[in-house]
């Protein structure tokens, strides 16, 4: 066991994972200030994730001695050994989340805990080393503290913050590293509207590519989940739609959209209002802003709330009884995106999201934004002390 | 199409995509010597891709000017960007193949060429850029000169080469990248076997981890298959295995072993002799060892040998009959790898390769180590300039 258990007690449960792990400290905190600094872009401008701010944190792990002391230093190149096997064998993960300035000036991190929970997940299923999530949360809200002038002062944009964990170990044997780097990088980024109002999209299915499958990777944030998707999206540029639908199974099963989840809120085939996501059954992300427009809606109260399958045919065939009110993405970035076409099989499918307001879509866009930028009080935010 | 060519013409079949794609050329090359050169090490004492030679290529790529020049420098780290899209989103893929230095002291690659148009293939998928697969092999046969002393003097040891592919786009966006870099390192390796003779594995299977599937990228060599099977492997070692036997679907298919492809020799259920290997369906990686045995052991004319599928309802059948008589791995590190044990649904199967000598496993071993070590003659074989 003692080798691919990174360091985790042996036997435990989920709930106990995080306890007791051989962790870095923020106490042991080593910050190097940069000594020149980057003129902060104007944030209308900002295309997403290609600016970053001055200062990074990197954490080093070895087999032998466990976990380096967190440092922040000058934003900066990484220096890999070219056979590490985060280059190879894709031994990497990551996590996407972001910090708000809200209306009291104050800077709000949302439900952060669960990104770090996440990433602990990541981390076991990649055989990387495990960390206290906790501890991680600290040294990146002491990042986010010394960079704080870069968290936009914008209710529309945002300092989005990519925490990362790779394999370094410097030999081509596919085997559990022996070496890893955990880094954070901080990125403002605009809203992902550019005119403010929602801009939907159009999809692009082909049941050729899949992106995730039964006994695979498809419901932890690494990297393998990523690049082998660029090439659908291209197929998806070509044909003018913006994000590919994914599809799966014989039955051609709805299951994310791009890079993101996705609802239907429609009256289903028992005629019932419903808001449906697909389940977390192993290949679909549970995502953060998905947790939260579940337990949101719910909470309302309005209509059922459900984790479901939804096939393409249902969807065709609640088009063609007009049941069908909107349907979105949602994620981090853009925490909710209509969608208003489908192409599939050589035909447009359109979806009536815009048509129908989107009165649900705007509503959870708004109760989203409103908790993370401080006009509405919750306990879903955490203010970097 | 233009965004997603990879500067490939339009419409061209894949025979043809190799011509006329924009390619940095070897005669380019430009090289700056090492001034100081590691000692080289003992070949039998080699742990694999863990030493590497006093050289390496690169070769840089952007959108806008195409390749550079190619490189040959001393080895040393690669400096990348945080954001580099092989980090995050595992845009990455590989090659690997070897330098054998022959009983008449010739250096010999094996079937280069495959090795240089898989990459190709799989550059495509990625959304990487394309390049001659000739003058990458140019490129490296030169850098092999010149670090031919590396090659070890040896008949049971070779020098592995590494051919990497990776997307350096500083950017978070998921996204055909912009910037990318073609490296090539050498690693000096021992025999697969330390003894001398063949050691038989132990296979682990559990259905729960899928390696690859349908619409998925299995057939193209991407880090993205490799980092999601270290837990499995390492599962594998908890239970005293050596590898992971990959199966498939609801029949349990059997597909590969670790990070090879698998081969049956036995009497079949029509009570025909044959060698069966997993057909190239697109769960399958193309190995070039593989295709190698398929190809010797249909010249050789003597039993059936197909491309088929393989069950473990009928492997068990066939074990409780006596129809088998021998299983191996195959892959570039050891050309055959003999299987004595699979461990499935918790019980011991056992397979008996080695009591049937191995017959055909040593006889496949011999020929193909003879081609490689110039005991025999070739065109398999590219003799170093």
């Amino acid at each position: 066991m003692k080798d691919c258990s990174n360091g985790r007690p042996e036997g435990s449960g989920q709930g106990d994972l995080e306890e007791g792990v051989e962790s870095f400290k923020a106490k042991d905190l080593i910050i190097t200030p940069a000594t020149t600094f980057k003129e902060k872009p104007d944030p209308k401008g900002l295309v997403f994730g290609a600016e970053f701010t001055d200062h990074m944190l990197i954490v080093e792990w070895c087999a032998d001695s466990g976990w380096g002391k967190p440092q922040i230093q000058p934003f900066q190149n990484l220096s890999l050994h070219p056979a590490s096997s985060a280059l190879h064998y894709a031994v990497q993960l990551f996590e996407g989340l972001k910090a708000f300035r809200g209306v009291d000036n104050k800077i709000r991190l949302f439900r952060p805990h669960l990104n770090m929970d996440r990433m602990f997940r990541s981390a076991v299923r990649s055989t990387l080393p495990v960390f206290d999530p906790q501890e991680l949360l600290e040294c990146i809200q002491q990042l986010i503290k010394l960079d704080q002038e870069w968290v936009p002062y914008s209710t529309s944009a945002s300092l989005y913050i990519r925490p990362t964990l790779i394999g370094t170990e410097p030999s081509l044997g596919v085997k559990k590293p022996k070496k890893a780097l955990l880094f954070v990088i901080l990125s403002p980024v605009g809203p992902y509207f550019s005119s403010g109002t929602f801009n939907p999209v159009s999809l692009w299915t082909n049941p050729k590519y899949v992106r995730a499958w039964e006994g695979g990777t498809g419901d932890y944030k690494i990297g393998g989940n990523y690049g082998p998707s660029l090439w659908a999206q291209c197929e998806a540029a070509e044909n003018q739609c913006q994000q590919v639908l994914w599809l799966y199974g014989k039955d051609q099963q709805i299951t994310e959209v791009g890079t993101m989840n996705l609802f239907l809120y429609w009256i289903n085939e028992d005629g019932e209002e419903e808001l449906a996501t697909p389940p977390l059954d192993g290949i679909i992300l549970p995502g953060v802003t998905r947790k939260s427009i579940l337990e949101l809606t719910r909470d309302w109260g309005e209509f059922k709330v459900s984790e479901r399958y939804l096939t393409m045919a249902e969807l065709e065939n609640a088009l063609e009884e007009k049941r069908v009110k909107e349907m979105f993405g949602s994620g981090t970035a853009c925490i909710v995106c209509p969608v208003a076409n489908i192409v599939y099989k050589g035909q447009v499918l359109h979806i009536p999201t815009m048509e129908n307001g989107p009165k649900l879509t705007s509503r959870i866009f708004t109760k989203l934004n409103d908790i993370q930028y401080g006009r509405e009080e919750s306990d879903w935010t955490v203010e970097l002390p």
